[in-house]
Order: C-alpha cells, then sequence, then structure tokens
C-alpha cells in the first residue's frame, strides 16, 4: 500500500474537486492510501455526499491554506500549519511516501524546499509538464512528451541543465514507459554552437554521457514531438508552456464561437468527427494530471491549480506510480552516472 | 521615387523569386524603383520570361552570394563582392534607400552591422516579425502583432529591451498605422516583479515614459493579440516565433491528412468555409512579406528565405513605406525622447 499526502485545499476548483477525486481513487485502485490534508469539517461535509472506500481514505487536519494571489513565502512564514506544509511534514515524517498538491506553485515548491532535501547533486528544482504533440512515441496511448523546467529555476547553469536532463529521462522512464527516452535541449539552432553558453556547455557535457541525447531542438519541433524529454530554462519553459495553452484557448474559442454562429458550421464540424477530436487533442493537454516537482529526495506532483476531480484523481496515481517505480532511486543512480555530485559540491 | 536595394541571390526559392517579385511591383507601383543585385546573366534569363517595366528595374552586377549553410561572417569577409554586401554598399552610398534580402539572415545582420552605422542610443540591432492574432488591433485587414527580438541579439541587458520597445512601437505605427500601439515585455508574469533581472529593470523604466507601455504579457497572450508589440530578448523569440510556426505545420498536415483520407472529412471542411480559413490563417504567418531588421541608421528588410514573389514584392513594398513614413526619423526621436543616447554612451 502506497500513502499520498494530498493538500487538499487552495485548488482553483476548491476543497470539492480535490476530496471527489480522492474518492473516486478509493473506490478503483486497492494499494493507493490518501491522506486529505485541510480543513476537516469543510472535507466532512463534501465526502458525506459521495460514495468512497473508507479504508482508503484519512481525512488531515490544517489550518488554512496558501492562497493564489498570496505571496507564498510570506504565507507560509505566516502560517507554518497550513495544508501544504502539513502535506508536505507527513510526508518527510514517513507517514507518507508522496506529496500531491493542486494549490499555489510557488508555495508547494518551496514547501518541499524546506521539508525534503535536494538530490544529492542536483542544485536547483524543476518543474515538469507533459504536453500533447503530433508523433507518437510513448508504447501506448496519445502521443506526448515532456517539457523541464516550466518555472521552478528561471536561470541556470549548465549543471543545472544537465541535471534536468537526467532528471526528465527518468521521469519519462517510469512514468510514460518509455525505454531510453530522447532527451533534447531546446535552443535557437541544432548545431552545437547554438544558443546562450550554459546551452552550449550543457550540450558538450551531455554528449556521450550515459543518456539518450539527441542534440538542440528548436521551437519548429515541440509540437511536432521528435523527441521525448525537452529541456530548457524555467523562464523560456514557463513562457512556451503557457503559449501552448494559449493556442489551445484561441483554437477552441473559435471552433465555439463560429459552431454556435452557423448551423452549416455545426454540420460541418460533426462530420470531422474524429479527424477533429485529433485536432482538438493536440492543442488540449489539461487532461494530464500532474507536473512532476524534480528535485527533491521525494515525489512531490503539482496538479493544476484548475484541475477537475479527473485531474486530481489522475496526479494521485502517478505519485503512487512514481514510488512503485522508485523513481527517486533512478534519479540518484543517474547522478552517480553522470558524476554531477561531485561537480556540485 | 524610392529606390529599394534587393538582394536578389540566396533564398531558397532562388533567384527566380526575387526577379518575379520585383518584376511584379515594377508593373504596379508608380513610385518604387527597385535595384536587382545578383549575377546578371541569370537574373536577365529570369527577366527576359516575365512582363515589367524596365523604367523601375536596374540590375547591377555582384559576384556570388552566401549560401544557406555558409557561416556567415566568413563568407562575407572571403567574398567582399557578394550580392548582400553589394546591395549594403549601394544603401551606404545613398543609390538606394533601404535593404531588402531574403538570402542568410546571419549574412543579411553582418553586412548592415558592416555599412551601416547603428542608431545613436541604440547598441543592438533588432529582427522583428509580425504574426496572426485572434484580437484585431490595427486599423483594417487581419489582426496581428509585431514581435521581437527574434534572433538578432541573444543576451540584452535592460538597455536593449528598453530599445527593442522603441523601434517597434516606432515601427507598428509608421508600417501597421497603428496610433500608440500597445507594447508589452514577454515575462513569465504579469506583476512587475517577474522574469529576468533585465525584464524587471526594463519594466521599471518603460513605466511612465513616452510609448503606450501595458506591462507584461504571458505565453498565453502571445497567440491572443491583446497587445501591438511583444518585446522580448533574440533568444526567447526565436524559440516562440518557431514554434507557431511548427504548430501551423502541424495543424496544416493533419487537416491535409485527414483530408485526403476521407470524403466525409472532405466535405466537412468545405462546409466550413470562412470559419477554417480564420483557423488556417491564424496558424499562417507565410503571408506577411518581411521581417524589419531594426536599430541601424538605414531600413534594412528581411525576407523569409522560403519567400514567393509576391511575398518579395510586399517586402519591398514595406521597405518603401518604412522609408516614406521616415520610420527612421521616427525612432531618433524616440530615442532622444526616452534619453536612451546618454545612458548608451
Amino acid at each position: 500500500m502506497i500513502t499520498v499526502a494530498l493538500d487538499a485545499m487552495g485548488g482553483d476548483r476548491g476543497v470539492a474537486a480535490t476530496v471527489e477525486g480522492a474518492a473516486k481513487l478509493s473506490r478503483e485502485e486497492v494499494d493507493i492510501r490518501v491522506l486529505l490534508v485541510g480543513d476537516v469539517p469543510q472535507m466532512s461535509r463534501v465526502l458525506a455526499e459521495l460514495r468512497y472506500d473508507p479504508t482508503r481514505l484519512v481525512l488531515v487536519d490544517a489550518e488554512g491554506y496558501v492562497r493564489m494571489h498570496d505571496k507564498p513565502r510570506d504565507a507560509l512564514d505566516a502560517n507554518p500549519k497550513c495544508s501544504v506544509l502539513e502535506a508536505a511534514r507527513l510526508v518527510q515524517r514517513g507517514e507518507a511516501q508522496a506529496l500531491v498538491s493542486s494549490g499555489h506553485t510557488g508555495a508547494a515548491i518551496l514547501a518541499a524546499a524546506d521539508c525534503f532535501p535536494m538530490m544529492p547533486g542536483i542544485r536547483r528544482a524543476a518543474l515538469a509538464s507533459v504536453y500533447p504533440t503530433e508523433a507518437r512515441h510513448g508504447p501506448k496511448g496519445d502521443p506526448f512528451a515532456l517539457i523541464l523546467d516550466i518555472g521552478a529555476t528561471l536561470a541556470v547553469g549548465p549543471a543545472d541543465l544537465v541535471g534536468f536532463a537526467l532528471m526528465g529521462s527518468a521521469y519519462s522512464e517510469v512514468i510514460s514507459e518509455i525505454r531510453a527516452p530522447k532527451v533534447a535541449l531546446l535552443s535557437n539552432g541544432t548545431e552545437p554552437t547554438k544558443g546562450t553558453p550554459a546551452i552550449v556547455d550543457a550540450h558538450r557535457r551531455l554528449l556521450g554521457g550515459p543518456l539518450n541525447f539527441v542534440g538542440n531542438v528548436e521551437g519548429l519541433d515541440i509540437p511536432r514531438g521528435i523527441v521525448d524529454v525537452i529541456v530548457c530554462d524555467g523562464f523560456l519553459g514557463n513562457v512556451v508552456l503557457k503559449m501552448l495553452e494559449g493556442v489551445s484557448e484561441v483554437f477552441m474559442e473559435i471552433a465555439r464561437e463560429a459552431s454556435s454562429r452557423s448551423l452549416q458550421w455545426r454540420i460541418g464540424l460533426s462530420m470531422l468527427g474524429g479527424g477533429l477530436k485529433e485536432l482538438r487533442r493536440l492543442t488540449d493537454f489539461n487532461v494530464y494530471g500532474g507536473a512532476p516537482l524534480l528535485g527533491f529526495e521525494e515525489v512531490v506532483i503539482k496538479a493544476h491549480g484548475r484541475s477537475s476531480p479527473r485531474a486530481i484523481r489522475n496526479a494521485l496515481k502517478v505519485a503512487a506510480k512514481a514510488v512503485r517505480g522508485d523513481l527517486i532511486g533512478r534519479i540518484r543512480d543517474g547522478v552517480a552516472a553522470l558524476h554531477l555530485d561531485q561537480e556540485a559540491s
């Protein structure tokens, strides 16, 4: 049985979505137990309306939570018993093996940094996101790729990029079950000399290393999905990922608007059927549950603030899968193989 | 009469596309003369097959050109009489008022740097690109926005970003005829504290300045078109623009493939008519002729390497419009108003 601590407060859809997601999971999975951390009276009220397996759901009390507009450092310092810190401490004390939060992203990163040691050899954390692509790489299901960092570390050195590459590759192997994932650096050209000094140096270090490093990719290659793991600094990754979300939203808005304006459009859209679904899938990545926060000695999954119950359930399953697949151990082995620990010390 | 020097060699479609574009323009515009710079025998052969106005087309000889895979600095040094340098020198000597090239981008930037002084107060050049958006801002035609830098200057300081903002705003006013264009910095959050130190500092300098500066925008806002001018460093801009191109290509491929597979799809697509055209337009920006290279004392337009004759003709018209609208003078006035010249000296 794997136990996951879920910060049940603070998502945009509130406690209702997180509790419902956990309740859903309790009915279908036999080997995951969820500690719901938050306001117990609130959580109980939601739970009273739902079907769930009480042997796999435990309520743990916390006092308040970090709101989306709070300054995360100030909020955590002002309220050391808030839900995300209490959930992280359950993992720290060994009462749970993974942390999942759909609350404030910055607060989740700081709570992890407060409660968990960094992996030896890793100096900076990275938040990773799965996004849909055109080409099929994984062993099953829809095609997708992983991009990291998407916002945990804005400024990086070459060793940080190498660390991100390593962590992304391990995550892709354990969670997406891709053998020897193709890893690339995001740059302004495919030649090894292209990019910032940190990218050029990281490129050199990754060549001939143990990862399946295929070189640099350009912006063009992001939606194409020609690699499994794309590595960049958190500033670039944040802009890129939000732009993909923006393209998706614009696409859906135009389709919706046009379809409401015209019967002919509605008929046309319905005739497109599966083809349109494929286009839609490409521009919709709210289906993916959680973004792993990598670099700590514990498994941390950040679910999107707007997560639905289904997305929460997926994030909990991903967290359990990471524990089962020993994601942390794999990254630790990778660090040793790359000799990152000597460099970083 | 405005005279434009056109580097007629080196685009992916070769001399045929550039000469045809110039020939087209000669028949329709009365106040633009084009100096076609390149291999005269080759250009003559193309011209012999076309209708054109010989009073508005002049052939100027050059020896060879920079190929797409050449290292631009080496190629220019090895061949000082190549087409892009000869074309730039025509502008330098006052025989033409603007330079247009569809050849190697790096070579065009270096040729400009070799032949033209930088604008006072501007330390780094920026390449800008117009791209289609959802929202309508310009006075007429399809909605679009300008993004710069997209690759001329990879690493920037705050004064460079302020300079890019100024140049992009002036270009948007003169060419797109937008009054007081909305200018924004691209960052990982809208708050003034978000972004790299250079962005945070540039934000502070732009606030309360003479431009219509609206703050930071995020990746989400790029396709939405909520501002007219988006400012970023050349590394980020390059990745972002190529990603927009990639999304476009993936979209078109899927539509093409599905439509070839199924009659129902073909009928569905044809019923969508104008709505589909709108979606397509949003993901297709090869319609826009040229990317201005800003920061020099002369007008320079870089046409896309894959430019069609129509795109070449558009780039020539944009160059002439920039001269007529005194783009350079407007930027010079803007520099004075922002006191960038003191800072930079």
